[in-house]
């Protein structure tokens, strides 16, 4: 593996790559529009297919159009190091969000390819089909399939607004496979950041640790409506500022935990929502998210203590439903330190992160050792047609993900 | 002047005239649609006028719809002592709103020409039109022309939504008159409260000082939409949390200062209000109200600060719009004087109290000495169809708009 050592994958291909990519698809504002099992979705999976081809690799699409592009190692029948994320796009988003992923692992096996490097266990790439849930719930459902969170009858009855369901239009794409589940060995998924912790930090390389989980909450508050300027303060009870105060607790508790806690307000609908009417009711979400189930349980405890606390105070009565519970995913320890020990071996800057939104990885991690290397991106925007990312950094990450997998595959 | 201290309205002619004038656009939950200018409003109108003459009362209507209804005195050219308030009501409205302030006037000098009293001044009952606002702007129309705060050729061109204007809905319902604008002597105007206060204290009489004075603002807020996962707590810049920090300021400002000081965030919009973004954007409304003019100013300027200091704590930008002053108005010691001698010559409950809203009465206090009577309504609801008060209430009010308005006829 001295040869290893001294390998680097092709910053310039990747580069071209991904602007090749993004121009399926691509928006006037310098974005993507590629919506999962769409024509220029497609058109996407075809391009990738082509250069899977291109580069010799053994391309397979299961049932739910998950593609897996395979270059064998020294031992066919070792399980495979598998990299990967998505090609699909939100309805407005940007060039790189899961493209990057997927890219990257390609990147790596043509590096491979020219160097002539012969790995034990065999390398792929995957691309998860619909992880973006814009078109069809629920997110990341290509992954879920595959990893058995979801069964796949049901999730191919699931329809989009127009009545399509998730199994026509896989079929009227051509990427509904006959590929079987099958094992695998460890999973690394290369993505931008989504967040701006990398850029505030000028740190090109994020070790990620492993996912937030997160618990979301509908509130529902109701006081009573009243003329603003004939209703004395001490005669109101005004659902608006019990609203408030929620919100600010809400951010005590994101400020005042550890384990990387959020705690975030993002939605709130005020009525009658007139200039001199004090509100008589708000309706408000909450979204909690730590990297320990423990440390997220003591949140929310901390959370309903702040709603009866606040509703005695403002004379309201405040009710709260749980419609989201999405435990904490931990990576593999030993594949976390590969990404570390690459990173430090490349002299790059990096840092430990936490990954805050789920990928497909999450999933993955129920089913294999996973990990994630993460890369920087504009002002921390993504989801967004202006996403952007430096080529640089792509390219580092890229060289990161290389390492970690070609230490993976002899170690498996 | 003997006599008249026995002398007591008629409460049951007062009720059924409350009740039968809410028959003219009644609605199906018990509230009334009598919106200005409309056939329901002529039919208001038209009730109004026929009783008027059947009390031997000379009826005589203005350029913009006001109607005055006069009982002569035994000066026939002293300045008259006008009682009054209006007959149009909001689109969704109560019985009492504005119909009780000129029952109130009719019955008190239904009850004089029962007893055969009379007055030195001439008594007159005043209909202003379009005091609601809610089909043209602006409220308070008929009485801000009549005081020459609004200037009559403007007025006439303002247009509702179907593009009709003021002028051609007066003349499609056979209101637009001749009648000169004319000197009053002094003003009364009997209302429901429109807030708790009376009921909250068991108080019958509310004996108005005055209506608070009003800034309105609307509040732009602009931070940084964000994941609310990837984003951790101290790289946000959440508009939303500012929003929340100054509505509890703006309830602050309104709890610490005196002269009836109102503090209220009626209307919030968020941005985008996704449950998982961090919003970027808050559009809010604030409304200050207070009694003293120097206190609004104090509030204000407090007001200010705790923007300025949001701003620089959550690293927003916040731009603020004054859409409305409205100063506050203080009603004549000697006539409220009168209104507090006639609750405690009858012995009812009464206190001290003022207007939060703005009424006819605020227009008519720029041109000559005005007082108010506050009575219960349930709840402190009005602009509801629910709206309530009770036969007894009513009756209470106008004994003292009777002895108040026979006081200040003779006093003149």
């Amino acid at each position: 593996m001295e040869a290893a050592r001294k390998l680097r994958i092709d910053g310039e291909r990747l580069w071209a790559s991904l602007m090749a990519l993004a121009r399926i698809g691509a928006t006037p504002k310098g974005g993507v529009r590629r919506v999962t099992l769409t024509p220029a979705d497609r058109e996407g999976r075809e391009l990738f297919a082509r250069w899977c081809r291109e580069a010799g690799l053994e391309l397979r699409v299961d049932a739910i159009g998950n593609m897996f592009a395979r270059r064998n190692g020294a031992e066919r029948d070792a399980p495979p190091v598998v990299m990967g994320s998505h090609l699909d796009s939100q309805p407005n988003g940007g060039r790189f969000d899961g493209a990057y992923g997927v890219m990257a692992g390609l990147e790596v096996l043509r590096a491979l390819n020219d160097a002539g490097v012969r790995t034990r266990a065999p390398l792929e790439v995957a691309s998860w089909t619909n992880e973006e849930g814009s078109r069809f719930v629920p997110t990341l459902m290509g992954s879920g399939v595959f990893t058995g969170v979801y069964a796949l009858p049901e999730i191919l009855k699931n329809k989009d607004t127009e009545g399509i369901t998730v199994g026509e239009a896989l079929k009227s794409i051509g990427y509904a496979g006959e590929a079987r589940p099958h094992q695998v060995g460890a999973y690394f998924e290369a993505h931008i950041e989504q967040g701006p912790v990398l850029e505030d930090t000028r740190t090109t390389i994020g070790v990620v640790q492993g996912a937030l989980g997160q618990r979301w909450y509908d509130v529902a508050i109701t006081g009573q409506d009243a003329h603003a300027g004939p209703t004395p303060m001490d005669l109101r009870k005004d659902a608006l500022l019990a609203a408030a105060e929620l919100t600010l607790e809400v951010n005590r508790i994101g400020n005042s935990f550890p384990d990387y806690a959020r705690g975030t307000v993002g939605h709130m609908q005020v009525k009658p929502n007139s200039r001199n009417v004090v509100p008589g009711e708000v309706r408000m979400t909450v979204d909690l998210r730590n990297a320990r189930d423990a440390t997220l349980l003591a949140m929310k405890k901390a959370l309903t203590d702040a709603i009866d606390a606040i509703a005695r105070k403002r004379r309201v009565s405040i009710s709260t439903d749980e419609v989201v519970y999405f435990p904490p995913c931990e990576f593999a320890p030993e594949l976390v330190g590969r990404v570390r020990a690459a990173a430090a071996d490349l002299g790059l800057s990096h840092r430990d992160i936490v990954s805050g939104a789920a990928h497909d990885a999450v999933y993955l991690s129920r089913v294999a050792p996973t990990a994630m290397v993460f890369v920087p991106c504009e002002g921390g925007i993504s989801h967004n047609e202006i996403e952007n990312a430096r080529p640089e950094d792509l390219a580092a990450g890229c060289d990161v993900l290389l390492r970690a997998v070609l230490a993976t595959a002899e170690a498996l």
